[in-house]
């Protein structure tokens, strides 16, 4: 057996805590599969006093987490303090400019400076993990460098945001509204007081952007990922979409273009019985369409203590076992900036309620529209007939230009029966 | 750019002529992904004269296989001949032995022999790799080995056997007889002649056995391995399970119980909505159930030039990176040779189908037997009544154990109003 890998960890709330479970819980297991024995020798976190579960005997308590970077005896830095700037990244820099390897499930750490951090970690021949900042316990990170790593990859489309599925599970389930299910989902805790990270989908572009890195072989590109989130998703939208044979999801899409890479977080209709449409509740999961395999889907729980330390874990276990692999698979001094396809030249089927004024013309006004823009329409469902009320009339297209669509909703949001905006959906082929 | 690997590869059927295609078709993207270029400096197969669909310029032709594995140039070793003995096993012991890399999809060989194999590797420092054996395209091997390797895996359950996941999806979309779909599919080359290996069970067997060494850390133990194939499950089984809320799957299951690992192949009946329920055709799908990452799925093409070869190369890619991991995980020495539950002391629901001639009292025998051995009846199902003609009848039990549902079953047999032998079928809870 070789010398044990000795671990610092800063940050014990859900992340740290919960891999410190895994490596004081069974570490002959760990130890046996990795050819040496992980030892976490110190620590470091806001409440000492805390009872963690677990007993932390012999383990050193640092007030700085900042320490742990400059500690001799510790081989790997377990970063679960979070945040993007402030003490995670400088502990992860000062860490990897030391020569120790680290481990992260910070999402937006990486996203923004994960370039950066991996040149540091490949001048000093420390390793850079992040397996547990994307979609939690699924290896997607792995995969796609490692057991995908033949293939190019044609679309990568994920549910990335368990909030975001929880609430539009839950809507659906039980035919509740939008608020309604947000404002349970914060007073259980499985959304944050300040919600717009995830709703507006925020945290699944961060993911995206990730995973179009290592797709792509370019820097993490959140700034060139198109971002809309579910606030204006209703449960009659749902109610529609199910009649149309479809569900609603929040994707995070990256596709490869003839103009180049597409990113993109919004939600889609995905058709009843594709593989994403089953993935409900807190769950994630990645769909991988790659030239060589085909469609391959991971799928399990995006978010929690058990699965994500389950990733971090597994990513100090590859350090263990010495593996030499580069942060984002290309040396950081190979990825690209990218050539980035605009969003407003793709095309897409499209999804659209229009709540109108119930009076005859609307239909004739709305078409009149979509002939001058060249836009297809599939189907219309109008169910409610109450002249002079509001009703909502949902119209499906077939494939349309965005640039279209967009000139088509302006035109369309102008029309004197039109009483608030009108809402698109794309739908998403699998 | 470090310097090129160097491979070899014997046998151009699917998997390694699928193999040649992506290592020449896009050797740019492959080399920036394994910070090197992996370059095809000689092959080996039957017929030198067909036509591959790639230039072979450059590329040295071997008439014996077994060259490859003394040939100075070479590096990695890339193993498609097939078969668990012969020319195979030669190449891949020669080659080890010479401290030369192996890639291999052949998942007889690694079931028969992968302990000894493994241990040639870690002797010589070479790597032997095998993820194409099991499952295709999805890189599961890595998954329990990498991805998921902080946890301890409770139940893994495959669906591991396109060829039988084609046949019973085939006979429920279509509504046909066994015979006459395998008959189809032999025709169209989806079975083999001799179909025995897929629809008996062998072929999943084989993969489980390298899912449960890799999961449980003992050696493949393929004479563990519980197999029953799918030659008894009607087209009459599949609607009644439909009646029931289930749908017939072959599964291949390893899992951890108090007394030991259980592995076994059979049919099950998996709940509708299930994730192993919808996954379909010729796709192959494992759920993995981790203590700390809860449910994975995997789910991709199974076999196939595409998806099997991707596995292939993903595994040379590997080797170009200097991958240090054990072939199973644990180092061959430390691989036990497993303590094994007892089929017949285990227990689960039942669906059982009695061909019965309609008569008074058939019920009351059965559940007569049923008392005797304390199983306990969740539902029965009779459709057709036609006294003195042959009826199917149909029940499901509560949990029973295996060896009591066995004694039950050979006294159902004796019963005068059983014209054939009565047929059950597991229902597998997910």
């Amino acid at each position: 057996m070789n010398k044990p890998l000795n671990i610092g960890i800063a940050g014990l709330g859900t992340v740290g805590g919960g891999a410190l479970k895994i490596l004081l819980g069974q570490p002959q297991l760990l130890a046996a599969r990795a050819g040496r024995s992980l030892q976490v020798v110190a620590v470091s976190a806001k409440n000492k006093k805390k009872d963690r579960g677990v007993d932390m005997g012999g383990i050193r308590w640092l007030d700085d987490p900042l320490m742990l970077a400059s500690d001799a005896e510790i081989d790997v830095v377990v970063e679960c303090i979070g945040g993007s700037e402030g003490a995670a990244k400088a502990l992860v820099e000062a860490a990897l400019k030391n020569g120790k390897s680290v481990v992260t499930a910070n999402k937006a750490l990486i996203a923004h400076h994960g370039v950066a951090l991996a040149q540091l970690a490949e001048a000093s021949g420390a390793l850079l993990a992040f397996e547990a900042a994307v979609a939690g316990g699924i290896p997607i990170i792995k995969g796609l460098r490692d057991g995908l790593a033949a293939n190019r990859f044609t679309r990568i489309a994920g549910i990335l945001n368990g909030t975001c599925n929880y609430i539009l599970t839950t809507m659906w389930n039980e035919k509740r509204d939008f608020a309604d299910v947000l404002a349970e989902a914060q007073a259980k805790g499985y959304a944050e007081a300040d919600p717009s990270f995830d709703i507006d989908g925020v945290d699944a572009a961060h993911k995206l952007a990730i995973l179009g890195s290592l797709a792509y072989g370019i820097r993490p590109a959140i700034d060139q990922v198109s971002i809309e989130g579910i606030r204006r998703v209703t449960l009659a939208d749902m109610q529609f979409a199910d009649e149309l044979g479809y569900v609603i999801k929040l994707l995070g899409i990256a596709s490869e273009h003839e103009d180049g890479i597409l990113m993109r977080v919004h939600p889609c209709l995905v058709a009843k019985g594709s593989q994403l449409a089953g993935v409900t509740s807190a769950f994630n999961a990645v769909l991988v369409e790659g030239d060589a395999v085909g469609t391959v889907l991971f799928e399990g729980r995006g978010a929690g203590e058990g699965p994500t330390a389950s990733s971090v874990v597994a990513d100090i276990m590859d350090i263990a076992r010495g593996a030499a692999y580069k942060p984002f698979t290309l040396p950081a001094a190979q990825l690209g900036a990218g050539r980035f396809a605009q969003m407003e030249r793709t095309s897409s089927s499209f999804y659209l309620r229009l709540n109108v004024i119930d009076q005859p013309g609307v239909l004739a006004d709305v078409t009149a529209i979509f002939k001058k823009e060249g836009i297809s329409m599939r189907s219309v469902i109008q169910h409610s007939h109450s002249p002079g009320e509001m009703v909502p009339v949902v119209i499906t297209t077939h494939v349309t230009q965005e640039a279209a669509m967009a000139r088509a909703l302006v035109a369309i949001a102008k029309l004197p029966c039109m009483k608030e905006a009108p809402f698109r959906i794309r739908i998403e082929g699998f």
